[in-house]
């Protein structure tokens, strides 16, 4: 398929690598030229202007957050410049309004929209696995289909209403921080008894709980990586997309509102740019230990 | 073995029969004698008088909280009575506080104390399906294997501090509220956009939160089950052992906070007495749906 | 002072009216035509379009939220449109970022720009009994002071930086939230111990809290007022206006991040339209009373 | 009159000074001998054994905690000693749990009891400044009446049931605790932005929130005194005991319970022995200030 693609970052770049491997042609443009050379070296076209990249049958945005959105896509009016019958297909995460706001914006045009946030980390980008939630008109879901498939190692089909696809991701990393924050809990309270959080770790990961989620998120909090692959702000982030949209829909999340507080502390103490698991670090330290 | 067991509770009676069934010689008590009579049925021995469980080599006791322990144990001076050699085998929850307050009056009396509290709800009791975490002296502990075993789907051996053991129970009871609380918020938050929980259940247990806490807990919030198998209120009684456990060691637990008054405001909407996982459903209701 | 004021919402319109009082010459602009005729048969001149309030020394603007203040004053581009030496004072809360962005477009412009907002409710501002705060530069807030004086019972003095006025206004309506949820907490604890809240109020009040706004909120609560002055909601926006105060700057404000979920949980049982102190009756609600 | 006194503490060194000045005779017993010494030279019997203090109309416990009542009172049985028609005045703060076991306890021996714990720090109780709350049967709270009039600048009747006294002091100091929090947060959202504490201290206690809680508590967090005289230790004993009494009356008060983890992380932060206040010390270093 010919493929417009606008957003190089460290998820972009995986999956637009990940759609050259599978044959299709890309167009691609990005904010900084850096970004490009890669997928430029792996066969794709590198447009110099934004706009030159929506001559193609569908447009894959993969923008870091609302107001990258508000400036490359809003802004621009990109919109107004794809031919008839092209297809806007955002795979990025964007908060509920923007999604209804991008919804709202395209029906205003009569273009074709489609919502497909992604769970997975850049890993899993560029080796095609991974989870990809899907809303928007059946015909253009059914345009997209290849697509996923060449992403994804399964995706969800969430109906006819992009921003349920966003909701969705919303609420499923608002999981992932509740399941930092309570290992972080749980880890100081066994740790303070001088039970070795690895071995907690084992235990619960062998049994009711044996999910990538909780290995994953527990190894790092137990192993503290240099390199982070989603920072700790990054997932503030998210928690606050989820408040956010609580907010707006009418849905106390207590346990959120203390999780975004824990954030800001755990940044103010140094953890930031570490990875989103070094909560638990924070709170191992709060916890004096 | 010559087991002694005292407490045929929901749990206990499970695990008794369990053990009658692997060929082992039960002589059983009970605070209420109805309970006795399923035991008596499957061959156990009843004792009429809680002391005549102590001629035994290991003393089973799945009494149903710190109070019960009290009551049962602590103040009839049951220790005292034990013959030399003999073990207690404590398989129930109780507080850290709890827990270490009985290690030392064993310490005092010589005598063999492992703790060993399991996961898993009544059924698992009775199949031998639980998931066992024990801590005790060495050679205690490998005097319970064989009941482990019997009792068991696999157990763990948490070291000779047999607090630890509980504390590690606590910590993942706590684990499982934190679990059903999030999944909870998750789903209004999702269902006031249009998203059917169910839908997103499936979703999420088919990616990274695919453990059965994440499936049972979900599937139970969606299905709304007339039957308890766990109350809310002993969920409560759970997250404040881990409060506790956390006030004494020193561990902020927020996250714990804000759900133990989720609890109380879901009891106040009478909620108590149906499952754990209907704090979801006070959710649900708290969020106008 | 010939004066421009563009807001005549329940307080502009007081405050409006207080300045005709003291002999002031007002121009008025509002959105709604309703609003200005109780201002122009004071002898306020009604402008037709907003940009005809311009043309004075002082323009007051005393607009809703950031959303008027974005529609209103920034996008119609009014403070190209102030004559040379005139001054923008703008006596309505904002957010931090709002005020931080507002000092910043008037600061281009090279015009004279001084935030002062006001405690009180319409009452008070229509008898000149309002507490103000403000900040701007130094020659500017000499030149408001009369105004100042017209409108408030005090006023303080916050130095040359126009968002510190904001802040403060943030963080002080921010702790009548506190103690709004505060009261409601403690009035159910009492109650459901069969003392009442009207008996506690009265002791507290004669001992280390009797301020005003013990005295008030606490009053309201117990009296539960069908009118409000004051809505839940706007409540809770104070409160956000806080915690994104709090997340801009790095300050981890957990009483404040579940007294917004309080907000919306209140909301969505009917109190939202209520007056802010009707929070704590929802906190009786939720405990049972 | 003649009283008996138990519990020379901070406090009730203090009240016991009072007394003698004002004429009363007293027998006072402590725990420790050091502190009796003072009341001697002032004039009061010093009883050797605890027994030696009963033999007065009236004895005053005023004892540390629920562990102190119980080891010092409850224990030794000493309520069973007491002559017919004597009175035990509990001003001490006990749990609701505590004060409903002492009404009971007092009920089945047919002693008279009530219970009057005060407000105040040792400087208001030596100098007769103190605030008390009143509870218990109508003649024997006229039979103190003079001591709270000697002791208290103003005393409330709370009616018959002792403890309806003591949930009204848990709830004031649970408000005392809400008072530092968010002091502390609202300092540190304006410390933030540049604005002096103290300035901000005066702005809030000039205007809605002239109270003295807020100005002695808002002065203690601007000048971090070296020495405590409540420290937060205690205040976190406070909190906790607000939080037991909603979990025993089914009042949620997600407020507290944030509270209670912030003193937690105060004291791993070495916060724990200087003063309460330094709660908010705790929450400007959390803000990174």
């Amino acid at each position: 398929m010919k493929i417009g693609f606008i957003g190089l970052g460290q998820m972009g770049r995986g999956m637009a690598a990940r759609l050259l491997e599978r044959g299709h042609e890309l167009v691609v443009w990005n904010r900084t030229r850096a970004a490009v050379e890669a997928a430029e070296a792996r066969g794709a076209r590198v447009a110099l202007r934004v706009e030159d990249v929506l001559q193609n049958e569908v447009v894959i945005t993969m923008l870091a957050d609302d107001a990258a959105v508000e400036a490359v896509w809003i802004t621009p009016a990109l919109l107004q410049k794809m031919p008839a019958g092209s297809l806007h297909l955002n795979m990025a995460s964007v908060s509920l309004r923007m999604a209804k706001r991008l919804t709202g914006l395209h029906q205003v045009c009569g273009a074709q929209y489609v919502s497909a946030p992604v769970f997975g980390r850049p890993q899993a980008a560029a080796s095609g696995q991974l989870d990809i939630v899907a809303a928007g008109p059946k015909d253009a879901i059914a345009r997209c289909a290849a697509l996923f498939e060449a992403l994804g190692k399964q995706w969800f089909d969430l109906g006819t209403e992009p921003a349920q696809a966003n909701i969705v991701k919303i609420a499923r990393n608002y999981l992932l921080g509740t399941i930092v924050e309570s290992l972080g809990e749980a880890f100081a309270l066994v740790g303070k008894s001088g039970v070795e959080p690895a071995k907690f770790l084992e235990i619960i990961t062998s049994t009711s709980m044996n999910s990538p989620a909780y290995r994953n998120y527990g190894r790092m909090i137990v192993e503290k990586p240099e390199h982070a692959t989603f920072t700790l702000k990054l997932g503030m982030k998210d928690v606050e997309l989820a408040l956010q949209a609580g907010g707006e829909t009418g849905v106390p999340m207590p346990m959120g509102a203390v999780m975004r507080e824990q954030h800001l502390a755990a940044i103010n103490r140094g953890y930031g740019e570490r990875d989103w698991a070094s909560l638990g670090n924070y709170i191992a330290e709060s916890a004096g230990l």
